[in-house]
């Protein structure tokens, strides 16, 4: 018998790590509908924007509008990325629209170095001023260790160094740690070694979240195994978006939906309405206009009925 | 620790069920090009095409035709699809050119009956005869129970009914069992209870495999639970072949190259050379001129090099 968790606690991160990656523009007015219906769907935890600077991610420029125009009932957690200190800044600006924080790094200096233009030394420090300022301002961290299974350049990233790295983050007060699967090289039996270790290493203090993307094919294979291996909290994204557009077809984030449909056959609570997640998903492919990564959005929900 | 096994056993269904599937004619020139292409990759067993009847499968109607023009080379077994007694007849008439059957039936009385217009009954006496034929001609059987974990007419169906048809199966003389989840609706714990109660109803007798489709994009986590329960036999389709058509972008098989690529990143050997199975891989989507579901295919494997 499978040892699993009864329930997962799930973040959709579609609005931000999907909207991102899209090489053409989309409304605000899109963007907004978009989160209110996903606001809708029985998900408690929403990244809904960005404060990176808007000449590095024009995608996001719009992030005070957004922030200031969701309809997000009370109880959902509204999340928007932090890049540093001139992030949270402006974020803060508007302190009363979100709860809640990510920032980010890399577990390997190449990556971070090509991401943030900064060692990870250097990045860390920048985190502990971010966190402790977000902290005084009441609100939830999240940090986000990106290549947490291996990098595009460097190859295997060691555990070690990962744990180490978040241990940080967990002492500068961050209440969630999350491990990155940037290009999809995590494999299941990795996983379950790293999500073992990570709890061993970081005890209860600490909320550990799996964010996985299907670059290969092996999202939910690996979402398996950090189940197994003690992790109960995960993001993913509507119809699959995120990662890198280029080539046509590559993936990115697991999407919502296969992870929603595969959790609540196996009998595990998400609080999702999956027809509600579904129109969502929908509706994000209409204002795309074109086909999606999401496998339930095309094959629809498990079920049968008596032929006719 | 996962439990794990160190090899698993892989058969390749792409040019029966992937082919099958499809809506336009595919050449014979081009069906054996890729089937001699398919044997070269490392794969050990290839079901090459099925003598269902012509007027019920177009697409296979150059069953005699394939079989006699493919050049594969020793040690790779050939595999056919055998429907009933007239189907074995004429595919014994090639008899030298093969080396094992599969034969097939579904669990539930209604996708039976639409599937062979036959009770499950009737088909099990039917195949009893197939069995004792092929196996008097030397040949190696596998036995296919179609939706073994689940129906989209009777959805759940009942495990010790599909054991009990398995049993049946191994007494008739099959050397393998495959349980097939014909329209995707297994998920991993369902899965991981099956191949437990499998083996320990069936023993050492008969070799189990899995037969997953990614109908809802949890194939590979269906196949990571299908190894932890002990089952080390797999089948699946180069391209994410097979599966219904309609509506687009609806996926079947799981991806061989997905399959490939995520035990090899667990260290678990295939035999297969990926590189050369992602060659083939392509040939396909050129042949069919129409993007596939691998990811794989588009993402390529798992790989890094140093930033220049």
């Amino acid at each position: 018998m499978m040892a699993l968790p009864a329930s997962v606690d799930l973040r959709e991160v579609g609005p931000r790590d999907g909207f991102q990656n899209e090489p053409e523009t989309i409304a605000t007015t899109d963007k907004v509908a978009l989160i209110d219906r996903l606001a809708r769907t029985g998900v408690k935890r929403l990244e809904v924007t960005s404060f990176v600077r808007p000449d590095v991610i024009a995608q996001l420029a719009d992030a005070r509008e957004v922030l200031a125009a969701i309809d997000v009932p009370p109880g959902i957690a509204r999340s928007v990325l932090i890049p540093n200190e001139r992030g949270l800044d402006r974020a803060l600006e508007q302190r009363d629209r979100f709860e809640e924080i990510g920032v980010f790094l890399s577990a390997s200096e190449t990556h971070n170095r090509r991401n943030v233009n900064r060692s990870v030394g250097a990045s860390l420090a920048g985190l502990d001023r971010v966190i402790t300022r977000a902290r005084e301002a009441g609100l939830r961290v999240e940090a986000v260790i990106s290549t947490s299974f291996g990098c595009p350049y460097e190859g295997v990233v060691e555990r070690g160094r990962v744990l180490d790295i978040a241990r940080h983050l967990a002492n500068a007060g961050a209440e969630e740690v999350a491990f990155g699967d940037t290009t999809g090289m995590a494999n299941p039996r990795q996983v379950a070694e790293h999500f073992e270790a990570a709890a061993a290493a970081l005890g209860e203090h600490v909320q550990l979240t799996a964010h996985f993307h299907n670059t290969r094919g092996q999202g939910l294979a690996n979402v398996l195994a950090a189940l197994q291996a003690g992790c109960a909290s995960l993001e993913s994204s509507f119809g699959e978006l995120g990662g890198c557009p280029v080539p046509p077809g590559a993936t990115g984030n697991i999407a919502t939906e296969d992870l929603v449909s595969m959790l609540h056959e196996m009998g595990i609570d998400t609080g999702v309405d999956l027809d509600a997640l579904l129109d969502a998903a929908r509706a994000v492919r209409e204002v795309l206009g074109r086909p999606l990564g999401s496998h339930t959005l095309v094959a629809g929900p498990v079920r049968w009925e008596p032929a006719g």
